[in-house]
């Protein structure tokens, strides 16, 4: 699954439109996600840069090494290529597309780019061509990927579906092995979801889209599991702990996650009174994500709640970030974050409580914010019923 | 296994002196591997930026965020930490990082910072602190990683090691499916050999460091072969195919990677051309990665012998690369690269051959400049008879 051309030639409009308005004649475009929302090309990125160029109107240009070439003419994806052999080169690869821009009339330009782009790519492009106007205007993709389409929430649907499915394939495993006797490992665990998410993608989609990556995750238990960005490790998983499964992937590149904290055995009153904390407050947060709402007042919501049940000192981080074709991207879900929310974006509702030598709970769901309300995509159940894994 | 604290002790001493020696009253350090490099933290990258200072002199100086903050305490590896909430905050990060500073006196210092910083970072400090100067000093750890020290060193042999025996291990796998009568997938090597180097690393060592990640590959075979940079897939491995194996991993963070080729049965006379000149470039190349060498010559003689066997169309990127913390870092074998080999770097030496509709050919090893010359720290045998997968 992924997405076909008229999404494409829509981006392409779109940017264009934009770069008509702010009188830009190109717009180049080195961040390689931003290449993908713009043509659909991906590439594993490594030091050999390959950068788009959007012109105000006709076609794209992209800049490839030789590497990439077969590639990228095979993709078909992009009416234009122009090909340097290696990098560093002897002449440097982006002084050799800023000659190619050069060539066709660009040298004294308006072009624009993203201040992603590191200060010495910066200086680069600026000495190799003098002349040009170089405007700050990585603001034209990001309004758009903030935004998604249908055609784009459809793949965000259906990464849902298998975040889901990554959750019940774990705790069947650990519920299995623990019944045979011999819990599994933070890492065997990770490693088993993983495995099996990409063995089912691979089976049952028509076409598997790695861009970043296809599916993964955090595994924590015992009292590690109060670390929210731990990773997982050797230790086994035994009677009495948390357990956090916080799993995810992607489908045409585009990202959900589902987590869930779950119990090993019967919880204690302890055990139960911060979890129910926890699923109050990801109920609240995610009620909150309704269209017209400010990102940061919906994370007041989600954490107030938290704070009111005397438990603010165990917060350690927002409610939530926006999902697109990375795991993290804006809208952030937090105080600092004054974005008004809009239909058509999708972010993750993810409190969490940390209790230093006790354990963390936390609770995410995949979230669309719909025209009229929030809908979860992502359905795992979560009373506390079905989070114990009895043992 | 890891570096031990006399190794950091002695990089934060190297890079005081060179702070000294430029007249900067201290490093800004943004980029998460060099981090690694200089103190040994080791981070999951997200928005939240993570952030260094490196004083002129005293202990340096962490700034995380809330997320990170027990990870860092225990990690006991920076005297001092200074902790924000969130991102984007409603003090933004940078900014935050920037107040610090200015409170410790460093208001009107002349501060170094890396030039892979972003453009919005860079005017970000520049406006938080408008009395400081700025300098561009991202080589001073940069020319440091250049060069491998003896404790690094025996991490390279260790992740060597692996590399050669996930060869082995994916050319065993290879076999028995072919012999039970079903070749796997491109996919399912790749899975099948990062799936078994993770499980003995955990197993065998007795610490596993994941900052990048542990061991992974890429796996093509028969025409997709011929691509250099494709991403495993579904498609069965046949007989008459080439199986281009291109795997590593990373001990202590310190990568490796062993290349070879493969023949599915016994090569055609056609095949056997190819890989001899394939073989025969990488052996040259090889011996000519000798102290006092600069770079682009060794890329000379290496690919040069591809040229002068008539197979020069079919060369598709230079000789190698640098390895170290990242599979690929300076110097560059290649054309515009006139670094001077030295004792103690560490590169790959990857020539290859892609014939387009036959396929590709590739042999990589990761080479050690000692003082008398190249030695090859991976060592699974080159010669056309080891690389027959008999069916």
């Amino acid at each position: 699954m992924r997405l076909k051309e008229p999404f494409y030639r829509r981006k392409l409009s779109q940017i264009q439109e934009e770069l008509e308005h702010r009188n830009l004649d190109g717009l180049f475009v080195h961040h390689h996600l931003n290449i993908f929302y713009a043509i659909g090309f991906f590439h594993t990125t490594t030091e050999r840069p390959i950068c788009l160029f959007i012109p105000r109107s006709g076609g794209p240009l992209i800049f490839v090494p030789k590497l990439e070439e077969d590639y990228v003419r095979e993709a078909g994806l992009v009416p234009e290529v122009e090909v340097y052999f290696e990098y560093p080169g002897v002449v440097h690869p982006i002084d050799f597309m800023m000659e190619r821009l050069a060539a066709r009339g660009y040298g004294r330009s308006r072009i624009g780019f993203e201040g992603s782009m590191s200060v010495n790519t910066r200086e680069r492009i600026g000495r190799a061509l003098p002349e040009a106007t170089w405007v700050e205007a990585g603001d034209i993709i990001a309004s758009l990927r903030l935004v998604k389409e249908p055609e784009e929430i459809a793949l965000h649907r259906k990464a849902s579906e298998y975040s889901d499915r990554m959750v019940e394939a774990g705790v069947a495993f650990v519920r299995e092995r623990g019944r045979a006797g011999r819990f599994p490992s933070e890492n065997e665990i990770a490693q088993y979801v993983t495995d099996w998410a990409i063995n089912r993608m691979e089976e049952e989609l028509e076409e598997v889209v790695v861009v970043s990556m296809l599916a993964g995750g955090l595994v924590y238990a015992g009292p590690r599991s109060a670390y929210p960005h731990g990773l997982p490790s050797q230790r086994r998983v035994q009677p009495g702990d948390n357990l956090i499964l916080s799993l995810g992937c992607a489908v045409g590149a585009y990202f959900a996650e589902c987590e869930r904290t779950f119990f090993i055995g019967e919880p204690t009153a302890e055990q139960r009174r911060y979890y129910e904390v926890c699923r109050e407050a990801q109920e609240a947060g995610t009620l909150a994500l309704q269209p017209g709402t400010r990102c940061c007042d919906a994370n007041r919501t989600c954490l107030g709640l938290i704070r009111e049940r005397g438990m603010g000192e165990f917060i350690k981080h927002r409610q939530g970030h926006g999902i697109g074709i990375t795991f993290h991207e804006p809208p952030w879900i937090e105080d600092g974050d004054t974005t008004v929310l809009r239909p058509g974006m999708v972010v993750s509702c993810e409190p969490g409580i940390y209790v230093p030598g006790h354990g963390g709970y936390r609770i995410s769901d995949t979230v669309l914010v719909g025209e009229q309300g929030p809908e979860r995509l992502t359905r795992f159940p979560r009373d506390l019923e079905s989070v114990v894994i009895d043992i």
